[in-house]
């Protein structure tokens, strides 16, 4: 891990700001003859974009990638074909209307990273969040797009179970009612809708805001991928989600609730099945043991903070010392964590395909 | 992140197994002229080592630590000054008695990372668990008493604050306790020593296991500590220990409970101190905004699960696709979290050194 | 080194391809407060853009460099100054003419790294030789203009020493001349722009081409940079010249002299100047001792080989396993080491850029 | 590359000093089933060990390779099996008699990296030139005899082929004579030995000491090895030859010789040889072209400096700023790049060894 570049193998680097041009990525060592399309990529993009319900921030961005190098274009003149060279993908920032921004220049937003940057770089983009805006998390989808080609067979799946002090039922899981389109919470639960639209309401109207917990569900991993002790796939994993902003927790299977549980009760144990493979009886592990994978489907949570441009004046200062009260004006998102859920599926998968890319590498296996 | 080695700057790669000759670590990118001695790398080793309790494994090792290199002797024939060469320190491997694994090398134990290492690997040193030992965390813990010196100011203390279903109560909250040579779970509740003896002995006698929760506190980590977007510091605090065996969740601050209150709760405000330098009036945030240190204490907690390795007879397969019953022999480690305190507060103080050069590095600041 | 970015601190990756739609670099790792302004950047493209005369290739490219992130603009509306955050720079390709590349496509060009990458990948972007086209050196050339302003009092200056069979007299140095608006070959010698411009004309002519010899100076190196044991300050410059198209060997300071000459001949003495500073007596070292700098001027040569593109057929394969004759049409770049001496400059910048930045987080220097 | 490892996938990373206990390496990112001796490595070793002839130092180490992790050890107790895990090696260093080094660590000797590490650490161990020994290649040697392993068929022989104004005849070359324990020299050219003998014998009398030109050759290397455009293969093997203590310079295939022929003498031509594989008429590119191995040898060639320490007085400084005259006492090795020759084949089998594991990761070929 670098400043702004994540993985070994499959490796991306983001950069832009909020309110710059544009932002973008370059995704290195992606494998050659990967074949994909634009619009696939944009399909990912279009999921984690703002203003699409009430619920999210309705910044109007259309959030339109440009793929700008490392592919041929087959004959279908759609179908891009990846080279192994440097993939580039770069998204314009439409909607940077001018404003003015001179409190926001100088006040510290307080659980924003105004302070923290000024403090480390001494100057600051402030222009809508500059680089720690929300908006840099598209470069990641773009790149998680790609890293789902990797892996045969992978499916990457990623669901909200829980707002604020409201949590969905897990007998109710529904995958496919994730992607419905008439689902704005990526809830599993078609019965929690009614719940969560009642509850965000309330916190949207009183300005207020609320966090969430997302659960991503990764199918299809062969085992063997991940590597000791400080390249275990659960810890890249962790990396690549606490790398989103506003996560506070990563979990892996089980996670705390291991720390309360007894061995007996945790272990998974495992049968042959009928077609001779090894089978597992549970999954407390959450598909990783050892920091390898082991052909379980690979299981992790994380949490995100309500975010903290709210409504109500809070305290703070300013960069000349003074203090000051802070007020959140305009675009206001109720529950960042739902728009989390795209990212995080784009984060693990990035961390599946750098590992597939190692393992191939170092054992010759797959 | 490569398979054996972390940090960026301060880098460490360790090397060993549970039952090979040795095991150790490399620190590289040590500045010169810190001043340590052996004794004070071996006090934090004596801390983690087995043995030591009734609740942890009684496998005997002294483990000794060598320093062989990276240093030169101060004239005082103690203490040793870090030359800015790497720091090669090794551990022998003592009480590697022989003895039959004739099971062992063929079952693979529920929980235990043996079938994830042989569908990797196709081979592996099944003694004593190989590279995936605990002991391996040895060489860890001597690496991060080099990194608690890198910063000038910083302390980092750790503690176990649950223990299965039992948790401590953080009003009898006292640091010095956590050290005291009479508690044998580096508890920081008095109180809780009473409760945990007794049920870790119920565990124990039961030939059952349990895990655990820590928290880390690192108390002087300067302002400015981590980069966006990729390398933040609550990611690689979060990697580093997620990298730990057994770890199954990491939280930073308030951790999950952020995903359950509201932006006004949450947000951490703040004002100006008598000393005219900024003061939050609330730590949600565990010391980092946007992934950069605010100059807060960061926080830092993690889950252990309870070890696999348990007196009941659980199922499982060999090498051979055969249904096998496995049962753990020998020495047992009843609550395997209780040792991660050092361990935990070792990968943190890491992250922190290796992010206080890092931003000395690109900053020219502290 | 991953596949396409160079550096640790200062980190520079680049992407494109010679017909795609642009190519670019994202410079990460830059220090916070850099001025510098877009005329700068391109002042430094400009020199190594082609169709500037007789002896470049005619290719009409304006190259002109768009600067999408990692700055704020100061009250001048045209002094940029970075913000520690990735700074991303794009040069979109105009002249990419469509054309009938039907043999190209298929026939390996000796002397190209044709028959290499579809050994590799499978699969290429023949257009104008794809990734591996000298205009992928645009990229470095601006991530270098900005390495140019990392370390205070650097300067950085090339010029070729030999062409063919003709060389400069060293007695004519004058670095002014390498930069006259006149001087068509970066030469320091005003005497040899007669012997040159008659050379190669002859070569031009007649359809064949040529190599040269490129000598890189850098001035005003603190002492201390570069880092034992890999991370020599001359074995990144060796990888950073090596790494540019057509290089074949490096040399720093006497390079393969040293190998002809006595210790007594080679050593560079030591006395101490009227400012009480270290003197060195010579620079065989060429500034480098042990792998770090001494703070004398760091002096770097490269080879360049001639290209491959020349008007001779010549005999090679095609994709299909058939032996053909290769002929190369249209543009024709008679010495393409003329061009190598910016882009050997930025990456001599490059490399002591970061080497800067690494001494200082290590060790505070500086 | 970072500090003091080099490789991305098959990792190394040396430490120690010259007269600290030992010194060793940890080989990281071995593929797991490679089988090798200890006796092999120790052959290797013994190739560069010093003392072995009166034209090297005269320095007694047994050199004994200790292996410590990394290996299961093979039914017949003797050949080892990697595991995928950290390959630990260490050389313990016995002759490191206690002597008077009153001068030596306030002086600095011209020539040598006294002074750069002085200015860059503020602290040096300058016992036997500590970690800037030549003692530091023991590691180097022990690493690439692993290497060397993990690409089938793979062959890595080096060659002195000049020192100081003598050159062999490359009409005489016979790699078997390399080896020939009768050759003290390396020398691939018997009629060289006697030149070299007598002219080594008139330096070594004088007190003086004279560089080296060494060659290496790999064959056997799959073509598609090498990235583009800042991993190519000549690049990382450049940075490695270059990270040699005493290396200038550095070429691959016909290296500074392709800036003075024409384009038409340097393009090596492809026909379809008999077995219908691609075949060249010429290898000037050194099997490399655009950074990717083609199938062909892998040729590279560095030079090596004359050894600093001779018996003429020379003039230096000390730390206090004085002027002095610095006498080299005790052991002198007139030409240090005899020694040079197994260094390099190491250096080029490591480089060559992680590509073939970075090209089976991304392209899942070989």
């Amino acid at each position: 891990m670098s400043h702004n570049t994540f993985g070994h193998l499959f490796r991306v680097t983001t950069w832009g700001e909020s309110h710059g041009a544009a932002l973008g990525c370059v995704v290195d060592g992606c494998p050659p003859g990967i074949r994909f399309t634009r619009a696939e990529i944009q399909a990912d993009l279009d999921r984690r974009r703002p203003g699409q319900s009430r619920f999210v921030t309705q910044r109007r961005e259309p959030d339109e990638v440009k793929i700008l190098s490392g592919f041929i274009m087959d004959d279908d003149g759609e179908t891009m074909i990846t080279t192994g060279t440097p993939v580039s993908m770069m998204i314009e920032n439409v909607d940077q209307r001018s404003k003015d921004y001179g409190e926001i220049a100088r006040q510290y937003r307080p659980g924003h990273a105004d302070y923290a940057y000024d403090v480390k770089y001494g100057v600051r983009d402030f222009r809508g969040g500059g680089r720690s805006s929300a908006r840099e998390t598209a470069a990641r989808v773009a790149a998680g797009a790609l890293a789902r080609k990797v892996v045969p067979g992978l499916a990457i799946r990623g669901a909200l179970i829980s707002m604020g002090k409201k949590s969905i039922d897990r007998a109710n899981w529904n995958w496919d009612f994730v992607r419905d389109g008439e689902n704005p919470f990526f809830t599993p639960d078609p019965a929690s809708v009614a719940v969560f639209t009642t509850y965000l309401d309330g916190i949207r109207k009183s300005g207020s805001s609320v966090g969430a917990v997302i659960e991503i569900v990764a199918d299809g991993v062969p085992a063997g991928l991940g590597a000791p002790i400080y390249a275990k796939l659960d810890q890249d994993i962790a990396s690549n989600l606490m790398s989103i902003n506003a996560v506070k927790g990563v979990e892996i299977g089980n996670g705390f609730e291991a720390a309360r549980i007894t061995g007996e009760q945790n272990a998974d144990e495992m049968r042959i099945g009928n077609d001779g493979q090894p089978v597992f009886l549970s999954n407390n592990a959450g598909g990783i043991l050892g920091g390898i994978s082991t052909g379980q489907p690979v299981v992790a949570r994380f949490a995100v903070k309500p975010t903290s441009s709210i409504l109500t004046p809070r305290r703070s200062i300013d960069r000349d010392g003074n203090e000051v009260e802070v007020v959140t004006k305009g675009r206001h998102d109720p529950c960042v964590g739902i728009r989390a859920v795209p990212i995080g599926e784009a984060m693990v998968a990035c961390a599946i395909a750098d590992h597939y890319l190692r393992h191939r590498g170092q054992t010759g296996r797959v």
